[in-house]
């Protein structure tokens, strides 16, 4: 059977009144939502999560409404054995259930006196997953035992939980590369652990080297000739991984295994998101509870926040990038219909469009860009005229606002009120950086302000000219606008523009700034990167000041 | 027909033997790797490609072997008619051709007339890409003319483009859109562009909404609808483009449209090396010329050096993570057999397997680096594993040498003469960056040497402090050593490493020097981007006076 989705409106653009229409409020076991970003999410080069860390993600999974939340190995690490007692302990689950994972038993013993099987019970986890052996020569090089005894194995501890009143899903490592070297044997393994009471089989591409096409004939056949249900775990070293979760379920999978942005060993693993997303709006099909969609973009960035990653900004669905848009040739159009040029509104998984300015955009994102900053532009088109001359003649010198929204927002305030929002007025600055012989370094800045009509003359250190300039900025100022003892510079970029001739470049910088609860980026664009330094920090202290809520200086 | 990959050995595990024998010298023109990094990618929310950025960009592009650099839109934009100028004069390339972009002409004049099209013809490029619309609603919106007017548009335009001997492709923008919305009207634009002498007609997910079993089904009911030739261009917003474009090919496309590293609008494009990887390494298919695919990954990180974005770590294939183990379950069994824990072996794509935690530099690619350097250190096992801990240690503090050939060697000669090349000692510098009142900067710099016994303080002035501590070096040595007259900066790129908590961060500084019959890159890190900077200038001297044939100074 081929696995075609039909191309129909039915499938695309799902309105939100659509999905609430074909809401049920509950979901039933037919199709399974498992997550195991604590487990094999955690594999990732970078991560290392501490119990604290997996209980908020238990959390944000659990309030994001996946069915599974494959907690971790107890007995296999400490923290893992102690994440489960305190998970059950401390977190009212309202959507998931926990999951332990661990393995077979080892060959030659009996499940029941296993001390691995018997942390799994310990662990208190309502669900087991157990990972088999499916794949010959894993078999004889790895456990190190015959291919009965691997089935053995299985069979035994399959029943040996079941008697003990857990639900069982089996993960069949290495199960597509076992099935090209003896589908005979890793079909076995399938059966075996079906018979021997699994609610699932999942086939896993350890390795991830599979195409859709390819795990989309073997689910198909291991169906046809096993009957077990099945689920599906792929790896992302192909850059398919979502699109083989995908095609599994297309021949008949109805559990996906996956972990929140894809975080896994090596490349990674099938994505969460955008495959809960292609099944609820594009497939049409109801996977997680009424609503919770639409938290998705915020839960993403949440979980990233946990494990310590930068969110990433061309994530599908959910990066900051994934509905902006950057051609002029387009904001006109999107202006008359937005629908032409997204694949979904960005609303049902909680994203938002965004209008990029840049030398490509015209009035159209100029005029959208200032609605959603709250600044309505709409009437007044001579103004409007007056911001694209500014943006494209500001660019042509280098500046960049698509990157720098506060900066954007001060020529835009500018530009409305005529005059340029001031808190202090520099008279200079000058900044030293002196190699001493011994190879160490000194850094020293002096700046030269009005604020208020009072003088201010500042100098500063710093571990270079601008963290230097910062600082003596900041300490001339701070007696003032004691607000600016809140900002922290959190992200600093240098980029020289015109790579040819290197003494004729001109230096852009962009710096973000935090004050706690927000984050905005300011630019700066000089013939030298002190210059385009200081500029940036300009900007983004007179803009920690207008989101503080200080009157300006005049 | 079912689009089955047969899972066989075969195409799997190709071993380096395996494709050699069925390598041809000559790739023929059946299939197209078509790349639009210079055009689409830089729709990549932060890209900002200067014209020196494109040729760099387009030289990589060329060195790995695509059959197709689609350059810009000229006439659009002053900077793509100066790149399609610069690039035809420049660059020898090997293996591409050049494609200019462009529109059909305007409604109701005539393509004779159009000062677009004219544009297209006067950059000179062989091969054109037209876009034509193909959902009727964005004809009647974006374009505001009649379904058959731009049936004429199309029309016309190919027609008058191959008389004046050119080849031209057609992409047929929101075709999945439009052919769900009008599948007849879809397919009279293939038919249309097909008809009047296009040689491809490629199939545009604009919106990137479509999923694999959708786009196979489509291309194979156009294709046998049509006739016409057909490619794909996939946009990454399901997280599908990969898998999208090969469910093209399954179907029977013959051209695929992609980005180096995925870069584009919103999400992105089809990443260009995973698709090829695909091809290649899956599908047993030659689509580069012969031994090209092994220089993957390097021109994947050289592409993202150019557009001064962070290589992704994580990015299938060619990411340092991609072939990095963690789990010690798999940690000893690798040791045993590779195979059986990696789809590929990394060689393949000029990557290596990483055990965790460890180095990005293995013994095998210094060898072969100073093989190519013209060092041979193929005998001295001990020597090589001095380069490898050396380079590991400095990577730590955040060197790069894949983007810095002339440090690396640099460092590869001081390990194999036991003793740094010095043409000069540093005794100290200083710079100074002083904002005069009226906006004005004044940059001074003071370097005190050593060169041939001889004590030399220099002092400069320059754009920024970094011309100013060069111009200084360059006029305190130029008496000593006049070849210094020769050389010119010709890029500098600045980069923050550890990018959270400003204060605490690293700078990285690569700067590539020319001196007319080459060009060479070399790095400097150090707390601020002045002290990082001097490393990297002094790096670059000592390199240019090595290439010039002069004695070191003891």
């Amino acid at each position: 059977m081929e696995p075609v989705i039909p191309v129909t409106p039915m499938n695309h653009n799902r309105s939100l009144e659509t999905m609430t229409e074909t809401a049920t409020s509950e979901l039933d076991d037919s199709f399974h939502v498992f997550d195991t970003t604590l487990r094999d999410g955690a594999q990732r080069e970078g991560i290392n999560l501490t119990v604290a860390d997996k209980l908020a993600i238990a959390r944000h999974l659990d309030d994001f409404g996946v069915g599974f939340i494959e907690g971790g190995w107890p007995g296999a690490n400490p923290r893992d054995t102690e994440f489960f007692s305190r998970a059950q302990a401390e977190i009212d689950f309202r959507h998931a259930q926990l999951v332990a994972f661990g393995a077979t038993r080892r060959a030659g013993a009996k499940a029941a006196e296993d001390p691995q099987v018997r942390a799994l019970l310990e662990s208190g986890a309502p669900v087991i997953t157990l990972v088999a052996k499916s794949h010959d020569r894993h078999v004889e090089l790895a456990l190190r035992t015959t291919l009965d005894e691997n089935l053995e194995m299985v069979r035994d501890t399959v029943s040996y939980l079941r008697e003990q009143g857990r639900r069982v899903f089996v993960d069949c490592e290495h199960f597509f590369d076992g099935y090209r070297a003896d589908p005979e044997y890793a079909k076995a393994v399938v059966r075996t652990a079906s018979e021997a009471g699994a609610d699932v089989v999942i086939l896993c591409d350890t390795n991830g080297g599979m195409l859709p096409a390819q795990v989309h004939a073997v689910v198909s056949t291991v169906l046809a000739d096993t009957g077990a249900r099945l689920g599906i775990h792929a790896q992302d070293d192909t850059g398919c991984a979502v699109a083989n979760t995908l095609a599994a379920v297309d021949a008949g999978a109805t559990h996906v295994q996956c972990t929140a942005n894809g975080y896994g060993e090596r490349v990674g693993n099938a994505n969460l998101f955008p495959v809960v997303a292609a099944l609820e709006l594009k497939y049409g099909k109801r996977v997680l509870p009424e609503g919770r969609l639409r938290e998705m973009t915020r839960i993403s960035h949440a979980i990233a926040e946990v494990v310590n990653l930068t969110p990433s900004t061309h994530q599908p669905y959910v990066g900051v990038s994934a509905f902006a848009h950057k051609a002029g040739l387009h904001a006109s159009a999107i202006k008359v219909d937005p629908d032409l040029y997204q694949h979904i509104d960005p609303e049902l998984v909680g994203n938002t469009m965004r209008m990029l300015v840049s030398d490509m955009a015209g009035r159209a994102s100029v005029e959208l860009k200032g609605k959603e900053l709250g600044i309505d532009l709409g009437g007044d088109r001579e103004l409007v005229g007056r911001v694209v001359e500014r943006v494209k003649e500001r660019e042509l010198q280098g500046y960049t606002y698509e990157a720098a929204d506060a900066s954007f927002e001060l020529l835009l305030r500018a530009e409305v009120e005529g005059r340029p929002l001031k808190y202090f007025d520099v008279e200079s600055w000058r900044a030293i950086v002196e190699d001493r012989p011994d190879g160490s370094h000194a850094n020293e800045a002096t700046v030269k302000l009005w604020a208020k009509s009072e003088r201010i003359v500042a100098t500063a250190e710093g571990n270079g000219p601008v963290n230097a300039l910062d600082r003596a900025l900041r300490v001339g100022l701070e007696k003032i606008y004691p607000q600016l003892a809140q900002l922290e510079l959190v992200d600093y970029k240098v980029r020289i523009l015109e790579g040819k001739h290197g003494t004729h470049s001109t230096t852009r910088v962009l710096i973000s700034t935090s004050d706690g609860s927000g984050e905005w980026a300011t630019v700066g664009v000089a013939e030298n990167v002190i210059a385009a330094s200081w500029q940036a920090l300009e900007d983004a202290y007179t803009y920690g000041l207008l989101r503080a809520g200080v009157e300006p200086a005049r």
